[in-house]
């Protein structure tokens, strides 16, 4: 039986991990961790489990897994305690510096430790980018659009962007279409090194992605929609399963397929 | 039996109109109009057609239709002679410039002869265009995406600014997500009154348009698909078809439906 | 002001229904009906409306439009008190009989009341049947795909199949393939006069539909998807809107618009 | 220098794959096979390269590898031939029986020569399968739409059955909706272990295949489509590349990536 402990499990995410946690056959939640303020939340936790409500209350080695959907104030302190005590980090909270990154992965390092860092749980999202980054061997034209809802501020999204951070290491840097005009400024979309990013922005639509190759008279598209937050769950699953297979900490759940 | 004279006979859109017009039951090719240097293709016409190699040896009222796929550089001198010698024209070529078309439809109205001039006789793009502007009423959020093969120079495509403006005419200009945030510049696309326009280019397509519209918790998407330049003739078919029934010179095919 | 009265006011769609109206300018939820056992839900409906919890218990035209979200079981006697007391009946219920609605439409007719009865009011839905039918003109080879939810229990959708009618009074019956060959019974489809109907059933998907046309070179696909069953009221609004214009019993909102 | 032999070189994918050995730096056409009555046709080949007119004839060993576009009637033959002379082969026509197709993997054992028979070269379609197969790993409920052009007899094709195969072989067998009730039967389409398969046939299209996968609360959709023949070419250069690694008879070019 492995041993997980919940940290933010009063939040949305954290709520539905707990569910998750507690439907596997193999995995039992032991431990969760939130604030002061939501410390009568317990009744959210399984009977047995124990509500910390400060990190230095938690003892070393209580869980084999810290599963963390927190914020982003906190995940650095989090991750580094439970490197620090044992405990396999899975997070799927955002907000680490690439600084703090670092820092972390060295911590593993050297506590000999596996986790996992994942910006994106939702498998759709996951394999678009594993078999994105691969067609690219094959397919050196590429393009991406990404299509969210009309209250989405910053474009493109960040699972398209690192598409194509992923997709760019596959293939030569170059353009397409070098010489085009654009009579629109703007038509031709936003670049990464020579992939063109593409965003819509629409009510109705909630968070999806295609990613276009196209090779002499043929084309390949790979597309993901995700309908509704529940789900990330299916990756968590995954992530859960494969932790200690993993001797470092990786940063996304495409890396441990 | 409707008369049709093809103008351009010995190009390769105007071999597929020659073909259209012989396989139809109720027109016949009478006559064609080319250059000097062509003179010899009259193999291209039916047996008992009358080739001409000057605008000023066709005689008057020697057909019904003018049906012109010639050049940029011909078609203003051909369209008036049309519509002064009593022929209704029926233009693929592009290349007028919007003070020669205002003074083509003066010169229509005052002879009381109809006709089209159509940029894309594609069926599947007019009905695009068509439906995407009706349903512009009831969606007023809207995006344009374009997909065409890499050697397209021009972004957006003409056929997609088209139903930009047409759509425009149909609600009022606004952005759907006003305060967003572009971290790749470009990356929302070109803007036409608040609509954004996406340009795709790559390998392998050919020339394919989307119009995405969004609405609360739902999408409508109208797309069409040209794998083949063979695809216009079934627009020619319905030009010919309505061309009696027009008392002006129409801008546009989607305008005779 | 155009008084409305909601009749099944206290369900998932009469709630919705009414903060619709609430919220319309030009139009005032006057009066609601519902059963007995839900006579203590009045706080769903504005201050000053009334609530009535017999059929019997509405006076004549004490509204002028009737929006009805009741039962199968309740909608013939609503919809034919409605006509016999004033009131346009504007119906999201479903499970009329072809009878009752020929009886109906006779008393429509016989009162000189127009109104509606829309078996699907989501405006994406209406919008692809409405051009179906008239693409069904131009390009009279086509298919249709509906994907929905993984718990529907028939196939192909109501609204796929009421597509393939409209679309079946534009074109000749006809198979697209006739001699085909299926090495996997069933792999063509259902069929509706030569229309094939495609049905996919996943999870994660909601409700979905597409409409192929093909041509030479060319192909013109319309899709529709709709994520959240508030997208049914953007459909109630334009039927309040336009419901006064009719002067008979119209069945299906495409045939308004 | 890889020396390739073209068996097969007059006729359409013979001559597009001689080009394409012409056109890559490290390998030549040393020789072609045809039969006699296309003799003539040596002038296909480059200068330099010996035209065989009978399998007999051929010199063992003559080429590195045997790439061959011949017909279903000679392909057994062909390749057995290669096999015992110390040629790889490299064959793109269909038409082997199991039986023979055992056969030939033992020959190729016995004399220690890897080759690769492909039914499909078109990388597009390769790696939809090769990605379609590994998604089944994460996403159990899957279907598959296939389209066509109106005149391919047979449903599904053999690309859309052999996608079903693979990815079989990554599920346990299970139908998605099990109780479900076809008001029109065969919408739900075909049956492969579980797995509905969808054909669609209408003009215009050439041919394409999408596999769509649902999990809770999202999607996956691969899309590959065929515009041209010449997407062939992309594949037969990979199986260039990568069939002096292999051991073995390998069938389908998805199991060389």
């Amino acid at each position: 039986m492995t041993k997980v402990l919940i940290a933010g499990f009063t939040g949305a995410m954290g709520q539905q991990a707990t569910n998750l946690v507690n439907e596997l056959p193999d995995f039992e939640v032991v431990a969760g961790l939130t604030t002061p303020k939501h410390a009568d939340d317990r009744a959210l936790l399984p009977a047995g489990a124990t509500v910390y409500t400060a990190l230095a209350d938690v003892p070393a080695g209580v869980a084999d897994i810290w599963l963390d959907f927190t914020l982003p104030s906190a995940v650095y302190e989090n991750v580094k305690f439970a490197l620090a005590h044992g405990m396999r980090p899975v997070v799927g909270t955002t907000g680490l510096t690439d600084e703090q990154l670092s820092e972390l992965q060295a911590l593993a390092k050297t506590n000999q430790l596996g986790g996992l860092i994942a910006p994106n749980f939702g498998m759709s999202a996951v394999l678009l980018m594993k078999f994105a980054q691969e067609a690219a061997k094959y397919f050196p034209d590429v393009e991406i659009i990404e299509m969210h809802h009309e209250d989405k501020k910053d474009a493109p999204s960040g699972t398209a962007l690192n598409t194509a951070k992923l997709i760019s290491q596959n293939r030569s840097a170059h353009q397409t279409a070098p010489d085009e005009h654009e009579s629109l400024a703007g038509a031709r979309g936003g670049d990464y090194e020579g992939i063109k990013l593409h965003a819509v922005r629409l009510p109705g639509y909630v968070a999806h992605e295609q990613v276009l190759f196209g090779g002499a008279g043929e084309a390949l598209t790979i597309r993901q929609d995700s309908f509704d937050r529940k789900s990330f769950m299916s990756g968590v699953k995954v992530a859960l399963e494969h932790v200690h297979e993993l001797d470092q900490l990786v940063v996304g759940l495409e890396n441990v397929l």
